[in-house]
């Protein structure tokens, strides 16, 4: 057929551009490359309380939360959510990327300027397309992407449309340099016009801030009124799912109109009981934290040490340039090769068009192995 | 702040209109509303295997499948389903929602028009709203709305665009009435035109079609090369998940470039081994199927003999017309203090604009209970 033979052309083109995928078995390796900042994944607590939950309410929800009803455990989580956040609500997604797509659509309005951070997730650009799309989006409203971690131009943005209503959207850490939105800054531009911020906290939840409550809490703003977060159950506390937190008004609007959440299955109730139990250890995780924390600055301290050119981190996401996108994919299978597993980063997976290794530094990792796969990413080196 | 005044008023103003919608919880209500059909989510050979996947794995899957790496489960599975579906390959998604989102946008090249029937769901909605959106979709793509089940309007449809890339989009059995689409005529229009069609099977896999293949397959036209499906791994299967099958020059390209594959946490490994336990006593479960349908075709004669009207089914959705939104809602909750789950679609959530109970048929609720079920949202009638 026609298409398909489109299809093979598209392949075609895509792998002499080395923009080819592969999904590979995850084997045994040493992981460097996963988000279970904690190592709570793995968790007794947390596999028991997934466990209990299977045997009492069955594997799948077997509904929306609207149709089916919703279960102690999923208010329990989005209370504890709620709690941990510093937020009047959470409502909880049936995952992170449906949780973004939910929040941007709700926080735009016709007419609404959107101004997203240049290296902002997949999920974000989508809620800003969604949001923003013609007929179907708000009248009026579009998005305009902002220079990364840039509160100044933000600020001008901002400052072209006066009046207009306008939505601040960022990460905290970002997913692919691991480094940290300047968050009080942005708040401050974002108030100053009378525009909202939108924060996904993703890669911050469980390892920075108070109790690990995150980059938001981190930076003080927990339970701003303008202030909106978003995250993923399915990093620091090992399970999957995602959340909005934020006023009650929002949680509201969400129950009332979100899409994402409305015509979605709910989170299974294993899964959301084994975020439950995670996200008690995550706030008592400290000495978890302090350990990441550690064993990141000597990571960092060490790929230097040997002239790699290194990203500063805020949380556990290390990100190591690569001379070129081939040599990143080399560099990668070579690692997986001698049992380690790290991400690689290309073009155009990367703002910057530049391609790097992702090393992100979990606990549950063991010390020794956590050097060994240094050691070999080292030796591997282009 | 400004904001939150005017999302109370937003509210109060969907208040006044009866589009407020409220989080209960399930409690133990006797279940006419959730997707289980075939009572597999509580299963004992499907809560085995996510019990076993779950101390084998950890709870999440800690990242996405193509930085993290991917299981033998989640490989099992996706050579299952494409097994069951008759496709050279299946994809699987952490959620429906999102195995829409990725399929649309796919098959959609620039200058494609989608035709997208009316009652199609949300998911399908905002895929073909992402897939053509300004700048950031496809340039010249473009969504008509056909009307519900009407083959001879699709082909008038495509008519007036000779020559144009164009996909049909459509659900099997959809999730509101229970109406199964006219898939083979839908299929001989589509491609007269050279265009695909895009079949969401969530509502009959497992429940039409040769071991429970679904709609697609019950219509012959599994492994046709112009036509894709996708389902969701949360109803029949009782897991959480979805799935895109097709050809395997289409599961390239989701893994080369689909961002909702690409850019989410995968499914964690033991709702996957869930599910795939399920696939196989789904495969195997005509006995269960016989008595799904027969159990139907019971509960719309006994409604229909008490005077109310009722849909056709194909599957197991039964759909009972209510005097008015209110009257709807009142009913609802008049079975729900009796100990009966049924949905309530009201307005805007209805394709037609019209009110009714949705009664959803499974074989994991007793009958007796069923039949006590149906007894109360007889006796509740407004």
């Amino acid at each position: 057929m026609e298409w398909l033979n489109a299809l093979d052309d598209d392949a075609a083109a895509r792998h002499a551009a080395g923009l080819r995928r592969e999904l590979r078995p995850r084997g045994a390796a040493i992981d460097l490359a996963g988000n279970d900042y904690l190592g709570l994944s793995r968790h007794p607590e947390v596999l028991a309380a997934a466990a209990g939950a299977l045997a009492e309410f069955g594997l799948g929800a077997t509904g929306s939360r609207l149709v089916r009803g919703t279960t102690a455990v999923h208010e329990a989580l989005e209370t504890g959510l709620a709690d941990l956040l510093g937020a009047e609500s959470a409502l909880v997604y049936s995952s992170g990327y449906l949780a973004n797509l939910g929040a941007v659509r709700a926080l735009v309005r016709d007419g609404t300027l959107v101004v997203s951070d240049a290296h902002n997730h997949a999920s974000i650009v989508d809620g800003c397309r969604l949001a923003c799309a013609g007929r179907a989006g708000r009248a009026g409203a579009a998005t305009v992407v902002a220079p990364h971690a840039d509160p100044a131009a933000v600020r001008d943005i901002l400052a072209a449309h006066p009046g207009r209503p306008a939505v601040v959207v960022t990460e905290s850490v970002f997913s692919v340099d691991g480094d940290l939105a300047p968050l009080a800054e942005l708040h401050a531009v974002a108030r100053a016009h009378g525009a909202l911020l939108l924060v996904d906290d993703a890669h911050a939840l469980g390892v920075l801030g108070p109790r690990g409550a995150g980059g938001v809490a981190a930076a003080g703003l927990a339970g701003e009124p303008d202030v909106v977060v978003t995250a993923t159950l399915s990093k620091s506390l090992g399970a999957a799912g995602g959340v909005v937190a934020g006023p009650r008004q929002l949680h509201r609007l969400l129950v009332d109109t979100g899409r994402t959440f409305i015509y979605d299955t709910a989170l299974p109730p294993a899964v959301a009981a084994g975020a439950l139990a995670a996200l008690r250890l995550l706030a008592g995780g400290d000495a978890l934290r302090a350990e990441l924390h550690a064993r990141t600055a000597r990571a960092v301290a060490r790929l230097r040490a040997e002239g790699l050119e290194v990203s500063a981190p805020d949380g556990g996401v290390v990100s190591v340039a690569a001379p070129s996108p081939d040599e990143a994919f080399a560099w990668a299978a070579a690692c997986r090769e001698r049992g380690v597993a790290v991400g690689c980063f290309r073009p155009p997976s990367t703002p910057d068009g530049r391609a790097r290794l992702r090393l992100t530094v979990g606990v549950g990792v063991p010390a020794e192995d956590f050097d060994h796969a240094l050691d070999i990413i080292i030796k591997e080196r282009p």
